[in-house]
C-alpha cells in the first residue's frame, strides 16, 4: 500500500472536477495516506507547483464549477525531458502514485508519463464532451448539457415570439454528444454534428418549405466540430431569406455548479481511483458503463475513439 | 395492431410527464394510430374527460413542468363500479389500448383496471420519488434532486455565514432516495430517511461536540417519511442549544423545467410504451435498468417494494 | 371614455411584455372596456390578425418569456399606405384606442400612426436595451442583465481554472447599458460600449502586463455596437499571446422568465397605459423615473436619444 | 481624514453584503486608508476577531451569497460593558471609523455604540426584508424576492396539474414586503402580511366558491409575521375541504448569488459609506430613495418604522 499520492486536473475544466478531487483527498486521508495537489496540470508538475492537501483543503468546494487545482497547457510536458522533470518533482516529495482527472488529451499525457515507469497512474474521465472511450459517462457532461438546455429554453421563449431561425453553437470538436443530447431534449429541428454529413442546401430548402406552411420558428444546434455557428447562420439566412440569429455559447458551457449526477458520480469515481492507486493498481481509467463503475485499460482508452450512440441519432429524427 | 390508444397521467405530477406524453402522442401519430388524452387522471376517465390529441397538441410542452393532461385523486376509481364506468368510457371512443404514466399508486390502479380485461395496458414510472420497483429510473426524479440541490446550495451560502444548523425537509414518504441523493451531492452532515433508524440524542451530542470543536455549520436533510422537519428542527435546537432553522421544500420539488435526463428518458419510454401498446403488449411497465430500457411485469412492479441502494448509504457515511 | 381598445407588442420581444399585456387586458376588462390583441405587431395590424381577448386569455402568461401576441417586422407599415390599411382594420373592429409595447423603433411606428389621427395612442417602453428616452426603466432590461450576469458567473468559474481571457458579446447596438450593468456587477476587467472609444492596443498591453504580474484571468464584456466579440477576441489573442475565448450570447438574452422587477413594473405600466388610453389620453409613453411612474411625450421620446449614465462609467473604473 | 477604518456585517446575512464589503475595502485601499474586517459581527468585535483586509481579500467574492465576514448573535454587546470592550478592541488596532452593514437590529447596535463616542460610525441597510426606515432599498431584497419568485414559478407548474391550494410561507416578521412583491409578481390569489388583518373564514369561503366555479388552483403567500404557513395551510384544508399543501422556504431566501441590482447598489453604497466615514462623517445610514443615494440620520432610521407602500397593497387587489 502506498504512503503518499498526488492528484491533478488537466485539460479543459469541467463541473464536478472539484467533487472528484475532494473524494480522492478524503479517501486518502481516511486511509491514512498523504495526499498532494498538483496545481495547474502538467505544467504545475514540471514547475513543482505541488502542495499537500488536507480534508479541510477540500471543504466548501463540491458546489463550485471549475477546478480549484487549476489547469494549464504545457508544451514542455509534450517532450520526454519535460515529463522526466515532472516525474522527478513527484519523487522529490516522495509521491508514489498519481490520479489524473481530465479528458482524452490529459489521459494521453498520463499514458506517456506511465511509460517512463516510476509510479502507478490512475485516470478519471473529466470532460464535458463525453468523448472518452470505454465509459458512457464523463465528469461534467450532465451539468454541461443542462446548461445548454437552459440556453435553448431561453431561445425558445424569444424564437416563438418571432418568425425566426435560431442557431446555437455548442462545444464538441470531434464529438456531437453535447449537441445531440441538448438538441433532442430542447426540441431542436436540426442537430449538426461532426460525425454526420449534412446537406445545408437541402436543409435550407426544407426550412423554407416549413416556414411557408406556417412554422413559426426553428432551433438548430451546431456542434463546433460541424462548423462555425456564425458561418452556418449566415448561409442559412442568405439561402432561406428567413431572419436568422446566432448564439455561440462558448465557455459558459464549462461553468456552473455541478448537477447531482456529476457530483455523485465524480465522488464515486474519486473514491475508486484513490483506493486503486493506493493499492498499487496502475494504468486504468475508472468510468461508468450501464450505470456501474468500470475500469478500462488506460492505453485502450486513449487509443480508441468513442462514437456517438446511433440510438440518439435515430431518436433525434423521430422526435423532431 | 391497434387503431386507437389513450394516455393519462396520474398521481403526483413529475417533471418530464409532458415529454413522455408528447412521445406517446407523436409515436402514435407517426404510426398512423389515433391517440386520445385522458384529462385529470382516473377521475377524468370516469367523467369522460377524454379528447383526441394531435402532433400539434403536444408542441411547446417538452420544456414545461407539471402535466398538461392534469391529474386528480379519484375515490370512485377505487371501486369496481368506478373502474367499469371508466373502461366503458374508453370503449365508447373505440379506444383499444392505454398508456398510464404515474407512480406506484397509479400503476396499481392500472393493474386493477387490467384485471377487468378489455384492453392492453402499459405503464410508465412517473414520480419524483424514484420508488417504482424494477426500474432504477423514474420520470422526474433527476429534475427533483437537482431542485433540492439548488435549495441546499442556497442554504449553504447563508449557513456558512452563521453558526447554525439548517434542517431541510424533502419529499419521500416511504423512500429516502431524494434525501439521500441530494444530501450526498449537497454535502449534508446527516441524512434522515424512513428506511433507517436514527438516534436523535446521539446525533445532537455529536453536533454539539463538533460545534464546540469549531464547526461552523451543518446541513441536515430529512425525508418526510423520517419525521417532520419542523419537529426534528425544534428537538435539535432544544437538545443542542444551537440556533436551528428549518426549510420545508414541499411541492417546489415537483416543479421546474425538466432536466435533459428526464426529457430524454421520458421521451424514450414514451416511444417504447406507445409502440408496445399499439402492438398489443399488455401488463408491462417500461423503465431503465443499468442505463438500458427494460420491461417489467406490471403486477410484479406494484407487488414489490423498491429498497434504497445500500451503496448510497455507505457513500453518505464516507463522504460526510 | 372609450369602449374598445387594442394592444400590440412590436420589435424585439422582451421578458415582461406578457405581464404588461396582461395588465392592459385585465384593467380594460375591469373597467368594462372591450380589449383586442393585435398579433405579430404592425404586420398583424395590416393583415387584420386581430382577436378579442378576455381575462382568461392572459392567465398563466405572467411567468413566460417572450410575448404571446408575437411580433414581426413590417416593411409595409413603413409606407403611409400600409399604415392607413392598418388603421382601417382597427376601425373595422370599432377599436378606438391603442396601446403599443415596444422599443424605440416600435414607438416611432406609433408616432407615425398617430400622425394619421383617428385614435388615441399610448406607448410602453418594452426592450431589453433600456435605451428609450425619458424613462430610466424599460420592460425586460432587469431580466436581461441578470441573464447576462448568470452567464458571466459561469464564465468566471471556468476562467479562474485557466490563465485565460474571456470575451463575452452582449446586445446593445447603440446603447452600452446592458454591457455596463452586467460588466460592473460581474466584475469584468473591461467593458466596451458604443458610447466610448477604446484603444485595443493599449488594452492589450495592459492585459499582458497584468498577466505577467500574476493575474489569472480577465473577463471582457463587449456590447455588439462596440464591435464583434469574435473579431475583438481574435485581435486580443493575437496581440497578447494569451489564450482568448469568446461567447456570443445572442438571443438568449431575450428569453427567460421575467424577474420580479420586470413583472411588477410592466404590470404597473400596463395598468396606467390602459387607464390613460381608455380616458382618451394620447401620444404619451409611460415609464419610470427615479422609481416613480412618469408620462413622456411620445414625439419627444422618439426624437431624443438616451445617453449612458456617466456615473456608471465612473463606477466601472473604480471597482475594476 | 481617517487613516484606518473597519467594516462588519451583522444580523441575518443577505446577498450583496459581500459586494458592499468589497466596495468598502477597495475604496479605502484606493484612498490609501487601512481597512480591517471584523469577523462574526459584534461578537467578533468583542472577541477581537479583527483582521486587516487587502484588495485581494475581497477578490472573487462579489458573486457569492452570504457574507465572508460571517455574522453572529451577541448577548454581550447588548450590555454597555460589552460595547466598551468592543470599542477598546477597535482602538487597540488604531481603527478610527466603522462601517456597519446590517438590518434594523444591527443598526440599533451601531447607534448604541455611537453613544459611547470614540469614532465615526456609518451604516448600510443589509437585509432581505427591506424594512429599514428612510431607504426604499436594502441590500439583498431584490435577490430574495427573485428567489421566492422562482419557488412560486415551480409551485405553479405543479399546482396547475392538480386541483389544489398551495401555501408558501416566506420571511418577514414585521414586514410583508417580500410576501407582497413576490406574491404580486407570482400571480398569487392571496397575500397575507403582518401589516393587514385578514379573515381566514371569509378567505376559505371565497376559495370554496371559486373552486366550485372551476378554478384549478390558488397560490397563497404568507409572510411569517402573519402566521405559520403550516398552521394556516391546515386551517384552509379543513375549512375548504380542498387538498392544501405547504412550503416553508426558510433560509433558502437568504442564499443565492446576488442579482445585478443587489451587486450594483451594494457596491455604490459601499463606496459612499467608505468615503463618508473616512472623511469623518458619522451617524448616517446610506440608502436609496427614488433611485438616488440618500443619507439618513442613523438615530432617525432606527427609531422609525417603515410601512408597506399602500400602492403595492392596491395593486395586489387589482391584478389578482
Amino acid at each position: 500500500m502506498l504512503k503518499s499520492i498526488a492528484v491533478l486536473t488537466s485539460g479543459g475544466d469541467s463541473p464536478g472536477m472539484n467533487a472528484a478531487t475532494r473524494a480522492v483527498v478524503r479517501t486518502a486521508v481516511f486511509e491514512g495516506v498523504k495526499v498532494w495537489g498538483i496545481y495547474n496540470g502538467y505544467q504545475g508538475m514540471i514547475e513543482d507547483d505541488i502542495h499537500e492537501l488536507t480534508s479541510r483543503s477540500v471543504s466548501d468546494i463540491i458546489q463550485r464549477g471549475g477546478t480549484f487545482l487549476g489547469t494549464a497547457r504545457s508544451d514542455e510536458f509534450r517532450t520526454e525531458a519535460g515529463r522526466k522533470k515532472a516525474l522527478a518533482n513527484l519523487k522529490s516529495h516522495n509521491i508514489e502514485g498519481l490520479v489524473i482527472i481530465g479528458g482524452d488529451g490529459s489521459l494521453t499525457g498520463g499514458a506517456l508519463l506511465s511509460k517512463l515507469g516510476g509510479m502507478p497512474i490512475v485516470g478519471l474521465p473529466g470532460t464535458i464532451d463525453n468523448d472518452v472511450w470505454g465509459t458512457d459517462y464523463t465528469i461534467g457532461a450532465d451539468t454541461a448539457v443542462n446548461t445548454i438546455l437552459d440556453a435553448i429554453n431561453k431561445l425558445r421563449d424569444t424564437a416563438s415570439s418571432h418568425r425566426r431561425i435560431i442557431v446555437i453553437e455548442v462545444m464538441g470538436r470531434k464529438s456531437g454528444w453535447l449537441a445531440m443530447m441538448s438538441g433532442i431534449a430542447g426540441g431542436a429541428e436540426y442537430i449538426l454534428v461532426p460525425e454526420a454529413k449534412f446537406n445545408i442546401d437541402q436543409m435550407c430548402q426544407d426550412l423554407k418549405k416549413s416556414y411557408t406552411s406556417g412554422r413559426r420558428y426553428s432551433i438548430i444546434v451546431v456542434a463546433e466540430g460541424a462548423g462555425s455557428g456564425i458561418e452556418i447562420g449566415k448561409q442559412i439566412g442568405t439561402k432561406t431569406g428567413i431572419d436568422t440569429r446566432v448564439s455561440v455559447l462558448g465557455h459558459i458551457q464549462r461553468g456552473g455548479s455541478p448537477s447531482v449526477e456529476d457530483r455523485l458520480k465524480a465522488s464515486i469515481l474519486g473514491e475508486r481511483a484513490a483506493l486503486a492507486v493506493i493499492s498499487g493498481v496502475s494504468n486504468v481509467v475508472f468510468g461508468f458503463n450501464s450505470g456501474k463503475v468500470v475500469s478500462i485499460d488506460l492505453f485502450d482508452s486513449v487509443n480508441n475513439t468513442k462514437t456517438l450512440d446511433p440510438e440518439l441519432v435515430r431518436l433525434a429524427r423521430v422526435l423532431a
